[in-house]
């Protein structure tokens, strides 16, 4: 088995030839995979991952709870934003969730036709590990990325769930793979620190969003896997 | 001003809303851009860049020496491969030779409206960095990649030209460049062992051709800038 990293959206189609076998895991670290965990670690009983604002709102004007999120803010009309701290058990507990978000969501969209989705976060990076060794097929990481631009974050939770995975039966299947061991290795003493120089948490500095960092680098405060169901389109936990 | 790394040429759109007023340096060490720095050392009046292999076949047809190359491989009808040896003087010296590669060209072409388009390649790094500040402008590094997928060598070569420009009056402009940047503070001490990992040394010594591995990654044996022209659309000596 390999495990491949797709560092942004729009290269996806060049990793994914043929993933109707394949495990994709979707991250996008700051904040909706994390935000999408600690949902459903909260109880709420799915997520319904929506690409646009306008389907978002059509939901919300059906009653449903809706967390949305453009450009790290929340965007107007929504009951929450994109922070994983929003998200109580008082307020998603047996509820259905309806979630967009800049870079997360629609990243799901693009791999929505894949044999198994999964949502990745440093939150559940055990867990999603487990999953994997557990299915026993190959894995591609397909990283949100930021308006398709590489980041940092979710490549380097590719590099360390491929740590996780290789010496359990994985290999690394690319370059990509190469480079982000590179980076977990180089980052894996002081993730803060590494992450400290990224773009992602400027913006989020800039907008005074900086008080999840923390949570959304901490390994292993979840333990599930969120599922993508391709017939009812919600997540619910595997 | 900023020095930006593009991974792949899929990613273009996205580092380049408006490339007008950049320098975009197209870099495919492995080894189209190599050979064009090579071919142009050797006197050749010019390169003619073509992405398909029909053009070059037309060009053929009408008597011009053509490169061409698809997957490591030299396309039957071509006078050249893709290895810098091919394109020694008595050979290319004063005519304009006709060049088309799997991703090399194709790169090329995508970035043809960028403001300024030259071509980068260990073998000219110095004399691309001292063109970049002598033109005070910012730099978009294009890699080739391989098939849009990501790959170390290119992305190496980036890191390499971002530590030259920054502290003559370049800043990172991005998580890309930063992570470029470390492939390159832990690659230098030994490129070639660093590369040895990369999916292309493994390709071309599957096809014999790695007597060029060495050579593609010494820096400073051609103190020359490959400019594309957009008028004449050929590559000459800036």
């Amino acid at each position: 088995m390999k495990v491949d990293i797709c560092f942004t959206p729009a290269l996806y189609p060049y990793y994914s030839d043929d993933d109707s076998d394949k495990i994709v895991v979707v991250v996008d670290i700051f904040r909706a995979t994390t935000t999408m965990c600690a949902a459903l670690n909260n109880r709420a009983r799915a997520i319904i991952p929506v690409a646009s604002i306008e389907e978002a709102q059509a939901y919300k004007s059906k009653g449903y709870l809706v967390g949305a999120e453009r450009n790290v803010r929340r965007c107007d009309f929504a009951d929450f934003g994109n922070s994983p701290f929003d998200y109580t058990e008082d307020k998603v507990g047996d509820k259905e969730v309806v979630f967009t978000t800049t870079n997360g969501t629609q990243a799901i969209e693009m791999a929505s036709a894949a044999g198994t989705l999964i949502i990745g976060a440093f939150s559940n990076i055990d867990a999603v590990a487990d999953f994997c060794v557990g299915m026993q097929k190959d894995v591609i990481v397909l990283c949100a990325g930021w308006n398709n631009r590489f980041n940092i974050e979710d490549s380097l939770f590719g590099g360390a769930l491929a740590r996780r995975l290789i010496g359990r039966g994985y290999a690394s299947a690319s370059d990509a793979t190469q480079v982000a061991l590179s980076m977990w290795e180089e980052a894996k003493p002081d993730v803060r620190n590494y992450i400290n120089r990224t773009e992602h948490v400027k913006r989020l500095e800039a907008n005074n969003l900086q008080d999840s960092v923390e949570y959304c680098l901490t390994e292993d405060t979840v333990d599930l896997v969120p599922v993508y169901n391709r017939e009812t389109r919600k997540i619910i936990i595997a």
